[in-house]
């Protein structure tokens, strides 16, 4: 269900509100008893967001007549569990961070103009690059059995969002193509030296979809002074009815340091719920050291109604060349492994 | 008036929506003229909460269907005589404070499934043991006529609200019984040695109610390295139709020290109004020290409507054994009193 | 389009929902190719609010009868290009920031009563002296176009808001005269010495308006320590049909410190869009030193709907006597001129 908010009285009031216009407001609320256990030190939670991401938004679209619209998207994180909200990052940049306790629209806060042509989207945005590994992840990188190629990518700020965007994404009848190119600004003073362009950079994604095939690339760059860091990936899905197979392999560096990475997996759905199962590995080339994990994640969705499902996820990850990646908070020695598991209730308005 | 949005649009996008199925918008907006005198100083301000806590929130049900239900709750407290938000504590620990500037949903952040067996209710939420100091309080511990037993207890972070909890609330036909059982994490490190069990707790209330009477008790416990935290009381109430009498103890102990507090007071509807009025005392034994403040409270509430009320309350309070309690945010010496009063005006949405 | 939410469940939960009661909720989402030169420092950025202020808002208004209203209104700001919120000023001093994460309802938090009389507001609130800088700049203190009596005056944290703040508004029948008084408290304890009175202030406004002309007179105090702020200002408006004429004096002091300052310009309708032209000045006198900057600012406002523009907004400050007053966050030298220019996008719900 979806909170459409039609502007009843709106409509006595002013005479140019289009019916196509609207304002909603929607939502998610996910708890999950999270367990992580590491050879060092365990930890129990009961944490947010083991299926789908918590979030606060409203979003609304206006219809401007001759095939033209202007719509926004407002997004909060939230961290149900203790009631703090999430911060975001005002410059992509190491010193941005704010905003850690309250509201703030850290997920998405966009503008934008959209026709035949396209859609034009300013401000606070998802990076081209994070869709791969979002679409191609049979967790949709939410929960501890979300993909490695995200959680230990060496990308930093601009990994999953970018602050001060303008994007463009192509219209949706281009015979199966999709895609989208996004720009995003540091905004530093030009008389900063070597630091004058960090957080500068772009992105674009191209794909293809075509009945129960898709394939998508993506390829980014963000400067910094202390190294450009470079975020590209392949995925693909190929949907045989009664599984959902998923594939992506990513490709990144950051200065003198490159990481790499695949997921194999897939989505089975039975009745009203669904099977989940993925491998993933993201290993790191950084002088003489590989530090590499590897990571197996099963899971289980069972949907009471669209809204709202219960689910449980388990997820093991074995760490090699001095690799310390431990799963739900815990803490894992070098080369040693650790499992963790989600208990969870997601619920969305 | 509650602000429930009835999905209008969607059912029109979705016919899985259940008619019981809504989002309402709440909220209330108290402003209040609040002077307090002490011996030392006082203080004078156009503060928030003299009669309810101001407060922002969405919350909302769904019906699976079978009798099971599915619900969210969303409540951040916010300052509205300078537009600040609230702090919340992320881990029930001194060092888990956040938020104090944006709204933060540090009232109630929790989401929910509901039976006829009960409630499961996972997240940030109000502590069993705090129910009984508010429910027996002629004041609702809100403002400066609220009770001693809650604002000069020992007890710390959860005394009121408590993170990361698992709540389980029993059903409302149990012939006049109801109660709850809440168990919240501190969410340490397994390894973090005589700390690894801060901020975690449990408490539950039980209680009777039938026609004009009811009574409840309460007991808690919350781990800490220098001490438990025992938080335990009980309350009550009988309805006379001109007047609701109600009374309350508490008993409480945070490592070496002890504290335990009592009140009686009562409301009194004349008209489209309501008198309160409350006597209460707390007293600290700590060592050889017992410091002991004792407050008089008296208040008057005229309702303009069942949303919008303005409301008038005078407290005094007296201490000794080297008690220094001072009212509205003056200061005021060992032993010496302290007065303050509200004038305010109350709107819910 | 406004985003008022017509009780409908409400009316059948209760009955003494007003028809006229009322909860909107309402924004404005405005993003902004920024761009400015200055001598020293250039700077580019996707920044916000350069037509109309970003913000997020809930306001509502009860019938109580007899011709009396309860109202109420949160709005927050919002940096809607990275997602963030503002600060607000908990108590109209210096260290009184708080709330720049989160969203925060720093723009206006107030509660009300209404009738014939007029309005009762309490809480934070804009100045009454802010007013005729808004009304009588034809960029309406928005954008890189603002007026320098705005952005350049040397009174501190009440220029444009209050916290903690009892205001009077007057009817709007009084014949063309309309007014405002603001009694705003810093909430000191009495006991601080010579900052005990810091943050308290208050200010007036008293105006005429009639057909195409309109007049305003301000003036305010606000307590410091450190100096008196006083912020006084006059504007007027004239409609000649094809051209809306504004101007504006202002005299302010803060200590020993003076500042001055006037702009004159105006705005003129063509189709859907409107062209916008002002030029100001301000100048300070602090010793023996006189910084003084001018700007003109030009600007083009294209209306694709009532809620939807798109604009373009040049501007230009000369320097002199020292003064280094840069546009859209660049740094210029004592007595270089600096240029900014605003490409942007405004949406409104």
């Amino acid at each position: 269900m979806k909170k459409t908010l039609i502007a009843l009285a709106a409509l006595a009031v002013t005479s140019v509100a289009s019916a196509q216009s609207s304002v909603t407001l929607f939502g998610v609320v996910d708890a999950t008893y999270a367990v992580g256990n590491g050879s060092i030190a365990d930890r129990t939670r009961l944490h947010n967001s083991g299926l789908t991401s918590s979030r606060f938004g409203l979003r609304g679209k206006e219809d401007l007549g001759g095939g033209l619209f202007a719509s926004f998207w407002l997004e909060a994180g939230m961290n149900n569990d203790d009631g703090s909200g999430q911060a975001s990052n005002t410059n992509n940049q190491a010193g941005g961070a704010t905003g850690g306790g309250g509201l703030t629209f850290n997920r998405r806060s966009t503008v934008s103009l959209e026709s035949a042509w396209g859609e034009l989207r300013l401000g606070r945005d998802y990076t081209p690059q994070f869709w791969n590994l979002v679409q191609y992840d049979p967790f949709g990188v939410v929960g501890v059995g979300n993909t490695l190629t995200f959680t230990n990518a060496i990308t930093a700020t601009t990994t999953a969002r970018s602050s001060n965007g303008i994007g463009y994404i192509l219209p949706s009848n281009l015979g199966g193509f999709f895609g989208e190119f996004q720009y995003h600004m540091g905004e530093n003073l030009s008389n900063a030296g070597a630091t004058a362009d960090d957080g500068d950079g772009y992105g674009g994604r191209i794909g293809y979809a075509a009945g129960p095939f898709s394939v998508a690339l993506a390829l980014s760059r963000t400067d910094y002074a202390a190294g450009q860091v470079r975020q590209n990936n392949l995925g693909g899905a190929y949907n045989l009815g009664f599984a959902k197979l998923m594939a992506q392999i990513s490709k990144d560096s950051a200065g003198a340091a490159d990481g790499s990475g695949w997921l194999v997996g897939g989505q089975v759905p039975v009745g009203a719920g669904e099977f989940r199962l993925a491998v993933s590995q993201y290993k790191v080339e950084v002088g003489a050291t590989e530090p590499r994990a590897r990571k197996l994640s099963l899971g289980y969705v069972h949907n009471l109604s669209k809204r709202t499902a219960l689910y449980a996820t388990f997820a093991r990850v074995s760490n090699s060349g001095g690799a310390t990646t431990a799963l739900n908070a815990s803490v894992t020695g070098a080369n040693q492994s650790s499992t963790g598991y989600d208990f969870g209730l997601r619920h969305s308005f």
